[in-house]
Parts: structure tokens; sequence; C-alpha cells
């Protein structure tokens, strides 16, 4: 296999971790818990597995023998940078508690384990992947973890492989899913603890004892080195708009950890749009009058950084969906019966009067995409809208309209990019890397200390590694009761982001200046070896949460 | 002005040099030379710069005194990572030989020569732009410099600040009009001398005497690292073929760099296809049979490789093209007088049968995109045609195709992205911060030694940079006569990827291995503080091309 000459220099790097962990550890256990919502509600649910305490890992010098435990080890859903320092992490754990226990790998997510499908994970597999990007050491995969039926049918397996703990590395799904099977295999005795940790570059797996869900650091950095090329770009050529849209499922912590590192002239955040109800008119307002500003000055080129699950977050166009989605659901073979040409003025006759207004504002495809592209369940595929197009379009007809009212005189030439899949698999970086290796190294603690229906927990991440704080948190504590599909489900409550957090205020209290000025930061591309100010920080948004 | 750690960190960067350059050099005189083709139309256009030799600069303990000597300096055309570099070299220099020497920049490309548009560049300006990316120290234009007219008006500003040579930065046409603009001035004895640098991400612009366009290594590193992840997400999560288009006019050297560096299943090149005389559906067919092998395999993913120039390289579409644009100058009116829907059909009655054939078989997307962008002069902006959309469509029917004869049965998702912005002002690597900075001094030592209509040379640059060779080569030794806009021009001669040369025949020997198997290198980051192998490397292209 050939090897890049990075790849073979990082496979060296020894990941930094909190001191605890360095040694022999005790465990420390704090008071009961709650759930943060929904108390009664989450405890019925969860008998075995709620109110257990916070823990707390600390050195000790005591000589401890363990037993030989079995892990098994799942990356569930979308990759992030990282995934395989957790397992390393849990790899070197679990032999520094003996040197005979093994990890086992299910491959290519949750569905591994009800398929019976795993490989041992050795020294050499593991070694050839620390400190890498992708989740290709055993794959990932979206299977949901619900069914008894699926738990009995990986306990089989469990059970042959002698495993005693399971290791699911997920997102907030996942680690819900989790703890419903850390309570079944408790309730059934089934002698199989189940950890979790939190895992995606959304950055929505968070709260007061989870600090970050680990890729997002990763994540934004990589995209955030590619928008600062593309400001320089942009501040050099001085003739171009570049609409950039981020990925981030529905939360706006990517599009405002980018805007934090690279100063652009506009950033939107969904929960912002939500909270004061915008629709994409104002939206589009709002960009415009900032191109029409700078364009006063001279200045006829700028950056817009755009969350991918916006469109969502428009309350007009949430309704219009769901009208549309409904509509079509009871009249596609009316439709399909529908000139292609005459389909659009069909839809405007058939909506309510808002939906329809707001319909027909929408370019010709958009408007399209929103009655063609449909998932299985009949539903709009908003990912595949092209916002970045949509709102660069927008903003040039409005710039049209106002220079023609003589309300603007500049040039307005756009350029459109979406970045995803560019930073989910990213080589970690040194933080991620450090974060991972500690999260997967605790979770051996965990296993180690007898513990099931935990998370993972490495705190004090704005600190040097060594003063890191490794524990535990119980999944229980971090869940409320929310809606899904028409029923009631206990979830870990996802961490939108928070208008009136430090990161929003930051940024709300520079934009201004952003928007108008040409304040652009250049981040460039993440580095491994050298000063530590440039290597070992970790996301602005995460030390202004810090108050750092 | 905030800035990035690594911004801080990086303008503390002492480019490496020439060993010769580092004190008071001497030149040394090769034989006398002549142009590459049409030595006589050639010379006869160049009588003052024609047939100058080759020169070298070697170290020499002889003291020697310079006047003071103003320098101009011009960016001109697209932006590429080292340019403030090279004018850090030549600000460093000319200070070197005497610090009473003046370096001016002209604003906003070859225009501020002829608007009268400057600025001092002084000691504090430098300071800020040096090992940075973008050309926005001076900003950049695309105003050509051909006209005697142009070549006064700027004589005029140029004797007003007392200027006694220009150094052009720019790709083969402004290299090119460089020359001639040396030419004039030293027919008309002006007494100003005029340098030219290599610049181009492109990396079009090299031959024996030049090894390397500035800005190509760097460009190529960020498209590298960015492929380089979504090759690592593309084998994780197994499910997507990813359709990559990179920026790069005409020739495929970015495209071909790129493949070597990362190793993906597939990548078009350009120049192999015109040879080749390949049709659209002859690319289609082998990406489709790629993609069926691999599926075969289970293996429903992979990452194709997209020249950006490959459009025009495709003869039949290139035919198709040249009729279309003559088609519609003359019947534009009766075109748009067609209904909508009846374009298509209209256009297919209109053509020649093999051109009508072609455009038949292109998606409809496509099909419209020909006959409505058009540039000011009336001709389809070949640019604009999303090719990796194109493909991507195109591949998916031919595969549907496949799968209703029961020869595939594989699944088939695509994703497209476009790179270019991301990496033409990216921070240049440590061989571009060097490279540059020696072609900017060594542009200082071929002033002081009075050439003129010369292109500053750096050389054996696989080598460490104290081996590297500095010099110049008379811009008339790399002419010959090409056809433009219907006249036999003296040019440059663009470097298209050979198809017998060490780089392509490297990727030709392995692409099969590529396509079928799963053989991603993931190169990462552009590192600037770790080992030399990781930090000082250049491209494989040059590599192979000196044979190392």
């Amino acid at each position: 296999m050939t090897k890049s000459a990075l790849q073979v220099a990082r496979a060296a790097y020894k990941p930094k971790m909190p001191k605890a962990l360095h040694g022999t550890v005790k465990i420390e256990e704090g008071a009961a818990t709650q759930s943060v919502a929904d108390q009664e509600a989450v405890e019925k649910l969860f008998p075995h597995t709620y109110g257990m305490p916070i823990v707390k890992f600390v050195e000790t010098t005591d000589k401890i023998d363990y037993p030989t435990a079995n892990v098994g080890v799942i990356l569930s859903g979308g990759q992030a940078p990282g995934g395989h320092n957790v397992i390393a992490g849990i790899f070197d754990g679990m032999k520094s508690l003996n040197k005979d226990n093994k990890v086992y790998g299910f491959l290519m997510g949750p569905g591994g384990l009800i398929d019976h499908k795993y490989q041992e994970l050795t020294a050499d597999i593991i070694d050839e992947y620390r400190n890498t990007g992708g989740f290709d050491i055993i794959g990932s995969g979206r299977t949901k973890l619900e069914t008894t039926e699926q738990f009995d049918k990986g306990l089989e397996i469990l059970k042959k492989l002698n495993i005693k703990a399971l290791v699911i590395i997920g997102g907030d799904d996942s680690n819900t899913n989790a703890c419903v099977l850390a309570e079944y295999y408790k309730a059934i005795n089934a002698g199989v603890q189940v950890i979790g940790c939190p895992k995606t570059i959304d950055g929505d797996l968070k709260n007061e004892m989870i600090e970050a869900s680990f890729g997002f650091d990763t994540a934004c950095k990589v995209y955030s080195e590619v928008i600062g090329n593309i400001q320089r770009d942009c501040n050099s050529a001085r003739k171009y708009w570049h609409f950039i849209k981020l990925m981030g499922r529905s939360a706006s912590h990517i599009a405002l950890e980018c805007a934090l590192q690279v100063q652009p002239n506009f950033c939107i955040i969904s929960e912002e749009v939500e909270a004061k109800e915008q629709s994409l008119d104002d939206i589009v307002n709002e960009i415009a009058t900032a191109v029409a500003k700078r364009a006063a000055k001279g200045d006829n080129f700028g950056t817009v950084l755009i969350p991918e699950g916006l469109i969502e977050f428009v309350p007009a166009i949430k309704a219009l969906i769901s009208e549309l989605n409904d509509y079509l659901a009871h009249h596609q073979d009316e439709f399909d019966a529908i000139a292609k040409d005459q389909q659009r003025q069909y839809i405007i006759s058939k909506l309510s009067a808002d939906n329809s207004a707001v319909y027909a504002s929408l370019p010709e495809g958009v408007a399209r995409q929103l009655t063609l592209d449909r998932d299985p369940h009949g539903n709009v595929q908003v990912s595949l809208i092209e916002t970045e197009k949509l709102l660069a379009e927008m903003v040039g007809n409005r710039l049209a309209e106002w220079k023609k009212a003589g309300k603007y005189a500049g040039k307005f030439s756009p350029q459109v990019h979406f970045f995803g899949y560019e930073g989910r698999c990213a080589g970690p970086s040194n933080y991620d890397a450090d974060y991972c290796y500690s999260l997967g190294y605790t979770a051996s603690a965990l296993i180690a200390a007898g513990k099931t229906g935990y998370m993972s927990s490495v705190r004090n991440t704005t600190a040097p590694a060594d003063q890191w704080i490794a524990g535990g948190v119980p999944v229980t504590m971090m869940m409320n009761m929310e809606r899904r599909h028409g029923e009631m489900k206990p979830v870990i409550q996802k961490a939108l982001v928070k208008l009136d957090g430090a990161p929003f205020k930051f940024f709300a209290s520079n934009r201004e200046n952003w928007a108008i000025n040409t304040e652009y930061v250049y981040p460039g591309p993440i580095q491994y070896f050298g000063p530590t100010e440039v290597c070992d920080q970790t996301t602005i948004t995460l030390r202004l949460e810090q108050g750092k």
C-alpha cells in the first residue's frame, strides 16, 4: 500500500492523554443524577440505568488485577475525524488492563452486530490506523439498534466471542440507542456492558458534561482552511461573491465556528432565522444589503456562509414543504399527468394562499426540485436543495431590481461551493487525535469499573491535555422526551446553537464590521508538527463557551 | 487586523535560496540561443532580444557597487500561491544591491501601469505579506499589454518614478507580452529593462529551462488534500462515486499531478482524449466499465478526476460547439422565437448529421447550456459547463442501460465537486515559498546584470534548495509562431501533458490497478514545520520528469 510522507510521519504521533489515565486509575463517584427533563418518564423507561452518578477517574498507586474482558466496537452513522483513535484508545486501554483482552470490531456499523459480521482488531491492524481519518478500519452504517429482536441477535455473537462490553461510537441517536441497549442487557442480566462515545462533526451532541463531539474540531478546521483560501482569492481577484454551503444537518455549529475562524462578510445561523421567523426573502434582503453596502465602497466581492440545514429553519418554507408533501402524497397521479411546463402553475393553483405565494417566489429550478426529488417516504429531499445556488440567484435578482430602481450600482458575480465530504474523513487534528484517544481509553476504564449506560467523557479540554478530566456520564442524564414519528421517545437533547451563548454573541457583535469591511482571517491547513499555539488549539466555539 | 495563529507563525519563515544568491553574485553567460521553432520569424520580430545567451549566477568574492535602480512589479492574470514571495524576493534582492532602491507595485495588474495606479512597497508592507497566499498586496488583472500606445503610456510613469526595470509576474501570455515590451523599450532606447517570472497553477508554462510555474505545487497539494479526504470518506461510507472536476484551463497537469498523489479510481487526461480522438461516449463507457468492475467486487464507490478543459479536447464536442457558435451567430432571432420546449428539436434539425447526433446524445441541461450561455463574442462559455455533473449523469444512464441488459447489478450514487478557488490563493508550500522567493531574488540579479527580455529561472529544484541553480532564460528562446485569432503571433509554447513523458507513463502503467482496486493515498494538508520529507517535497510530476 502506497502511503504519503505525511501518513508515514503521522503514524508515529503519540496522542496526549489526561494525566490520570497514564497509570492505574481508580474511580470517584459523584451524587445521583437525573435527566435534563421529563424525569419521571425517563426513569420509568430506564429503571436499571437511571440516576447513576457521574464518575471521574483519578490516579492511584493501588495495583489492581483485572480478569480478561473482550470488547466489541461499533462505528455508527456519518464519519468523523478521530474515530480510529477512539478505537486505538480502547485497544491500548484494554491491553493495559490485561494483555489477553481482545477487541472485536463489528463491520459496517450496528448492522454488523445483528448480522454477526466482525473482525478481531489486532495490534497490527490498530497500528495501521492510528491518527488517521475515516472509519474504514471496520466501516460504519446507519442501521438503528432499536428492537429487542436485534438486541437478542446481537447478544448471541457477543456471548460467542466472550465480549463483556460493547462500545458504540456515534451521535445523539446512536448514543440514545446504546443506552436502550444497556438498559435491556442489564434488565435481562446479559452480562454485557454498553458504553457510548460522542461523535459527530455537526457539533450538536454536547452539554455540560460532554464538551464536544469528536470530529467537529477537525472538520471545521478543514472547512475554514478552504474558506480562508477562497477569501484570499476573493480579496485578490475582487470580483466574485462566494456562496459557501457547509455540511451540518440541522444545527449551525459548523457554520458558526467557521465564521469565527474566517470572519466572512455574511454567515446565516439557522437557529436565528427560526427565532426571528425570517422568510427566505428576509435573508435575501439582508445579504443583498451587505452586497450593496460593499459595492458602494467599490468592493464587489465577498463571502457568505450557509448552514446545510437552513431551509428547514425558515418557517415559511417548512410550512410549504409540509403542505407539498401532504398534497402530492394524495395527488401524485394527477400531478404526473400535467404537462411539464404546466406543473408549476398547477401547484400554485392547488396550495393554500400563503404557501402558494412562497412557492411562486422560488426560482424555477428549486420549485421543480421541491415537486420532483422525493425520498422513499414521499418526502422532499431537503438536503438535495442547492441552497447556495438558490440564495445566489435570489440575491442576484434582488440586486437587479435595486439597480433598476437606482438603489444599487455594483457588479454581482456569484460563485457557489458546498463543503462536506472534504472534512468528514480528514486526518484528525492534534486536538481530535488526543481527545478521541482519551475518549477510547476512558471507555476502557469505564468498562474496567463495571459501568454500563455511560458515555465516555473527557473535559477541560481547552487546557493542556494532562489537565483534562476523564470520566463517565450516565446517558439517561442527558435525556428528555421528544416526539419522533408521532411517538414520545426518550432521546438525548440535541444541542442547537444558543442565541444567548458566548460563541453566537461574539459573532453577532462583530458581524456588522465583518459584513462591510474586509476582515478576513486565513486559518491555513491543519498543522501537526509546529508550535503548540498553531497545532493544539481547539475550536473558538469551545474556547468562548469556556470563557477562554 | 485579526490573524490566525498559523499566519503569525508562518510570517517568520525564511525562504531557502540557491547558495549562489546568498552573497554577491557574478553572471556566467552561455552560448547564443534560438527559439524552439520558427527561428526566422521570431528573430525578425525580436531583433533586439533574440538569440541572447542563457545566463547563470555564481558566487563571487568581488565587491560590486550598484547604482540605485527602482523597480516596478506587476501581477498578471489568475492568482497563484507564492506571488507575494516573488515580490518579497525582488524587494530583498534590490535592497541588498543598494539600500536606496525602491520597489513600486502597479495596482490590479497590467492596467495599473497604463492607468498610472501604483504604490511604493515599503518594508512594512512587504513584511505583512511574506509567505502568504493571494495576490492582494497589489491585486492582479487581465489587461493585456499589447499596443505601443500602452507601452508609451506605461513609459511615462516608469520615467516619472525613475524605474529602471519592470518585473512582470504572469503566465505564458503575460511573459510573451513582457518580451514584446522588452523588445520595444530596447528598440526605442527607453532605458527600462523587462523581466518575467513564470506563474500559473495550471503548470503549462514549463520547458527545459523553466522547470515549473510557481503555484502549481501548492494548488495541487491543496486539491490532493481534499480529494484524499473525499477518498477516505468514499472508502469508509462505501456508497458514493465522487466526480471531481479540477481547475486548470486547457492542460491536464493538475489532474495528472493529483492523480499521482491520491491514486484515484479514474482520471481523465484531456491530451489523451484528443490523441485517441475519443468521444464523450467513449469516456462514459470507460468510466462505466470501471464502475461495473468495482461493483462486481462489491465496491459501489470510487473517485473520478476530471480536468476542467476536457470538453474542448473531445473532438466531437469541439466540432459541435464550433458549428453551434456559427449557426446561432446567424440565426439567433429565429432560435429565440422558438418555444422553449421545441428548441432542442430545432437545433437537432438544423445541425449537420454528425453534430446533430452528438447534440441529441447530451443530457437536456447541458444541451440547453450550449445554446443559452454565451459570452460577449457569441461563443459558448465552455468553462460554465458542469462536466462533473454531465459525466456523472451520463455514466448513470449508461449503467442503467447495462442493468436492464443484465450486464451490471451494482448501485450507483454520484456526488460531484469542483475545486479551483480553494487552491489558487492557498498559503504557499515551503517549495513554492522558496521557489518564488528565489525567482524574485534572481529577477533582481538579472536587473543588476542589465538584462532585459529574460525570464527568471531557478532550476534543479528537486534537490535541496542550496543546490538550486539561479539564472535567466531569454524569453524568445521559448517562442514559436502560432495562429491566434486568425493571425500568426510569436508566443511561448504552451506545455500540455506529454503522453510520452514520465509522469503520464507512470500514471498509465498504474491506472488499471488503481481503477479496480482501492489504492487510495491520503496526502493530508500541507505541512510547514515537520520533517523535510513531509514539508519540502515538490510535485511528483517534477520528480518523475527529472527521474527522481
